[in-house]
């Protein structure tokens, strides 16, 4: 059937066999041959071993003219703690559309953290006979982008308490001189970062000699109030030591201590930054505007104030280019940015998509994946990555498995790492039927962007087709363009096949043009209200602290950013044991936090955990390497 | 006159350019042209974009019965804090052999540490007309390797902690089926890690239900002595207010709190891991038996104890591939671990240099730098790298500079930042005289070790043709086997054909096997007495401290390992400002520690800065990229 070069049959063995063993029972194409088939040439990327290449963004310019292809989004309805294969199925699809249905097709993913990798949690890179290949290297280190922002976050880090420690002990205008130091002549000079902050300032003067001691006293004071500071230092390992630490306490910091925490390397703002920028250009501009705290007068403090947005972008000036690796049939995958779901967008990069788009050109297909449920991860890609990025979707798929629906129609509590209750076992059409409520509020939320709405019923072995077809009669009443059951995780793309036909059905008859849930003028409370609303809240109540920053956020100028939700994915409201479509209740907003060079304000629903954990058994105690053939063993 | 194909003549600019500027102007060549020169097939080795690839460890067995080329290891005397041009030397030789003097040639230098780029000390990559290009890509991220070692490190870390949390809230009984959880079937097993402690125990049981209480409590509690803890945290950021630091602050760590520091990253025992290792199931031992601290009973506690020596060696082992580069002059460079030179033996890697001599094959030549002057660089080079690698150097080069020698001979203080003494910048020939005792003891003590030594003269251009004589002079009746003027930072490797000439004849000439300074089975004291022999001293002191320390790790069974001294490079003693080569003085040891996975015992003479801090204006001021271009500027 397909014409693609690279395309791979599977031989599917059942039952499915280990993640692992799929994945290496198969052995990955040179990722040039990937890279060829998509239509790039050998300066488009750079190789990163023979499985891994980063796609220059260079690409965009290239095919800037050519027609972009059909761009697909892929949420899912309110999880259970098991996660309901949305990777999975965003593979699975992708590997209907290329391997079966011949269509130019590329995934886009977002890149996992390593840290996890060796906690409880394990890799992320699809499942079954829908994944990306190799998984170790996806899910370790994979072409360096995690350990850039590691290194930028934490250079920014110790600029800040640096510079107060420095400010501390010196003069104004001993701080000057060393901040402009003359040279062999006996001339100063303004390093070219410093103009941005004498700009901010108002001060025009190109000369350090002619500012007045006023002026010297304000460019070179940052003034940092201590208690201000929001930006922590990162570390992509799960140490929940980290979670809260005193600094300073050597010798030569001279009492200079200070409370703070490390967060995982993925809740950097860097790497929401470089989810959204849209060029290398944009990531400057970002990168310089991250505001880590105030001065004692008020004003906000950026990186380019500490002079180091410019050191942070040579850091990160690779990262920019997104990573071509291939799923087990052999079509194209771009893996790039993972921000968190809660305190950040949790979508995978812009640049990715944008290229993907110019890649499978007029007639292909991007299928992109939305972290969390659709509540968050949809309704974040529509109104923050679109936002930014121009793009438009055709089409908006919700995956949904029985299992999650039997839990919202009222099923028995599902616990990771505990036996499944026999209901979710055999069949249980009332429990279903009962459930689909949560489906329809994602899908009607969904569909007032204007998109088409597909479901995808990720089907299990025990799922019942009269079970199933209570789902498709409640999608299609509900407003879904179609409903279609798919086995991709047993069958590979084959599995998705009936999936990718109507994906192609509705992208083809989409004629809506992208609106978005609030309009980016109206205040903060007008569009936390906007996204409350989407939930089934009947109101909002801020805390006394929430209504604070909310305060300092519009004095700064910085009400007009979009918002981004920091809230369970598992209920629509705040209390994750609310299945269903719960209702009438008024959504809390405990704090409200700012990522301002990525460019949203985040309220926090409820407490986020930044720093994941190990358990007494972590997963690492499996994990080796095969000393004779250098392979991975014991991923998962 | 070279018959190399990827030789590149430079046009020299006198006065000598910024590095980033001759660096900048040279388009380097795409990496697999010099891959191929060498003699490298394309499954030799990866590509990490166009100017860099990982060459794999498989070609040690390819190449298993070619001869190797001759071996040169580069010191130096004594430095200034100016440094005396060692890396320089390293690559301007390299140039000279390869693209003057037509032979195979590789060179072999350390992954400098990223966090010391944006502080004050600039890149590493050489200097003038003898660099390594990409200087950006030398200096920034590389091939990922000290990203690894900061992963590994801290996981190894929070492995620590966690492990300490976890078996403080846990019944024997409860912590081993945590560890061992019996599966759906019931059944319990022990992970393949677990066997190692089973071993280590003297548990030769199979089956976890067999294990007797008393045996499971030895077996499930590790029962770390939180004071003993000797690892820490690491980061690859110059971050002064990590030096000291208390973690497990936050409200679910229940108060367990721990006084700790973090280092900058290269400073792991991992980094002198991967610097020491011979394969990857050598690396996997040594990872998993290195000691973190001990159990309130006194015993050493290891990685594999903690369950975590697999994941490790899964992290780093793409790091254990060499990286290739290339010099100005299109030579080829492996550039392979950088450990501290103090607490760690500042040499690259073993195995870089052992595909290195496979690849230059007979009659070709590798150049390897050793850190620090020649009395810690090159007595470590010999007493544990060689020790380790089982290769034998044939000539010895000692750096020198008509600077350093004024200093040694009694010049005033040479202060990095401030202008140069008047002493230095004209004919000075009684203080170089006087300074040559310093030379002198570094050409005796590196005879002693059975190699010829080359003394390079790095000329500055403000030294008399009168000093150089007198140091030629000094030098032969030393019993150097030449000593030679080079000029390679002035005009590349056509500066250095004297000195590779003479290099040349040292390697044909060489007939001595190799002398260590001390054998193994010496006692800890025996072994570091025969090294402050070396230094002039006449004797050693130990603190209390140390003497229990040497103690302990002898009980242990740790003394048959080699000695690694943590000593200033600025003076044959401990006492900095003591130049020249001062006699009679008493050698004190502060303090006496271990890398046991590296394979080690490091004593500290005085306090060693294992993270180093940001001034008032780091070099970050000045970095930024050229966002038309894609440069990096400003790096130095």
């Amino acid at each position: 059937m397909a014409t693609s070069k690279t395309i791979r049959r599977l031989e599917v063995v059942s039952p499915v066999p280990a993640d692992i063993d799929i994945a290496n029972s198969t052995s990955a194409l040179h990722i040039s041959d990937i890279a060829d088939e998509l239509g790039l040439s050998a300066d488009h990327y750079d190789l990163y071993g023979r499985h891994k290449a980063k796609v220059l963004l260079s690409v965009l310019d290239q095919f800037e003219e050519s027609p972009d292809g059909y761009y697909v989004v892929v949420g899912g309805i309110t999880p259970t703690p098991l996660g309901e294969g949305k990777s999975t199925t965003t593979v699975g699809l992708c590997q209907a559309l290329g391997a079966f249905l011949d269509k130019k097709v590329v995934t886009c993913l977002r890149q996992p953290s390593q840290g996890p990798t060796f906690g409880i949690k394990g890799g992320a890179a699809g499942g079954g006979y829908s994944q990306v290949i190799p998984m170790d290297e996806f899910n370790l280190h994979l072409t360096g982008d995690i350990h850039a922002i590691t290194a930028a976050n934490n250079l920014l880090a110790a600029a800040i308490d640096t510079r107060i420690f420095h400010e501390a002990s010196q003069s104004d205008k001993a701080l000057f001189n060393r901040l402009c130091p003359a040279n062999k002549e006996g001339k100063r000079s303004f390093a070219n970062v410093m103009f941005r902050r004498l700009k901010k300032l108002g001060i025009s003067k190109t000369n350090p000699d002619e500012l007045t001691p006023e002026e010297i006293k304000r460019f070179a004071r940052l003034d940092i109030d201590p208690d201000s500071i929001t930006w922590r230092r990162v570390m992509d390992v799960n140490d929940r030591f980290l979670r809260k630490i005193t600094i300073g306490q050597g010798p030569e910091e001279k009492g200079m201590t200070r409370e703070t925490a490390f967060d995982i390397s993925v809740a950097s703002e860097i790497m929401a930054v470089l989810a959204l920028t849209t060029s290398l250009a944009d990531m400057r501009e970002r990168l310089g505007r991250m505001v880590i705290g105030n001065s004692r007068a008020g004003e906000p403090i950026t990186a380019d104030d500490l002079g180091v947005g410019g050191a942070l972008t040579v850091l990160m000036k690779d990262a920019i280019n997104p990573t071509l690796m291939q799923t087990l049939e052999g079509t194209p995958v771009l893996v790039h940015a993972g921000p968190f779901a809660n305190i950040a967008h949790g979508n995978s990069s812009v640049v990715a998509d944008k290229i993907a788009l110019k890649l499978v050109g007029k007639g292909g297909f991007v299928v992109t994946e939305a972290g969390f449920g659709a509540d968050i991860g949809t309704e974040k890609f529509m109104n923050i990555k679109c936002r930014y990025s121009g793009l438009t979707p055709q089409c908006a798929i919700i995956v949904a498995t029985i299992r999650a629906l039997k839990m919202h129609g009222g099923g028995p509590e599902v616990v990771a790492g505990k036996p499944l209750d026999h209901a979710y076992l055999s069949e249980n059409v009332g429990l279903v039927e009962a459930g689909c409520v949560n489906l329809v509020r994602h899908i009607c939320n969904t569909r007032a962007y204007g998109v088409n709405v597909v479901v995808a019923i990720n089907k299990f072995a025990s799922d019942s087709e009269a079970e199933m077809n209570v789902v498709r009669n409640a999608a299609l009443a509900a407003g879904a363009f179609d409903a279609v059951v798919c086995t991709h995780h047993t069958h590979g793309g084959k599995g998705a096949v009936d999936l990718g036909i109507a994906v192609q059905r509705a992208c083809e008859n989409q004629t809506q043009s992208l609106n978005f849930l609030y309009p980016l003028d109206f205040s903060i409370k007008e569009k936390i209200e906007a996204i409350a609303k989407s939930y089934g809240a009947s109101g909002v109540e801020y805390s006394e602290q929430a209504e604070k920053q909310i305060e300092m956020y519009t004095n700064q100028g910085f009400s007009n950013l979009p918002i981004c939700m920091a809230k369970t994915q598992y209920s629509f409201s705040h209390v994750p044991s609310q299945k269903g479509a719960p209702e009438g209740f008024v959504l809390p907003i405990r704090d409200v936090r700012a990522s301002i060079g990525a460019g949203f304000i985040y309220p926090l629903v409820g407490t986020m955990s930044t720093m994941p954990g190990l358990p007494t058994r972590p997963c690492f105690f499996e994990i080796d390497i095969d000393i004779a053939t250098g392979k991975v063993l014991g991923l998962s």
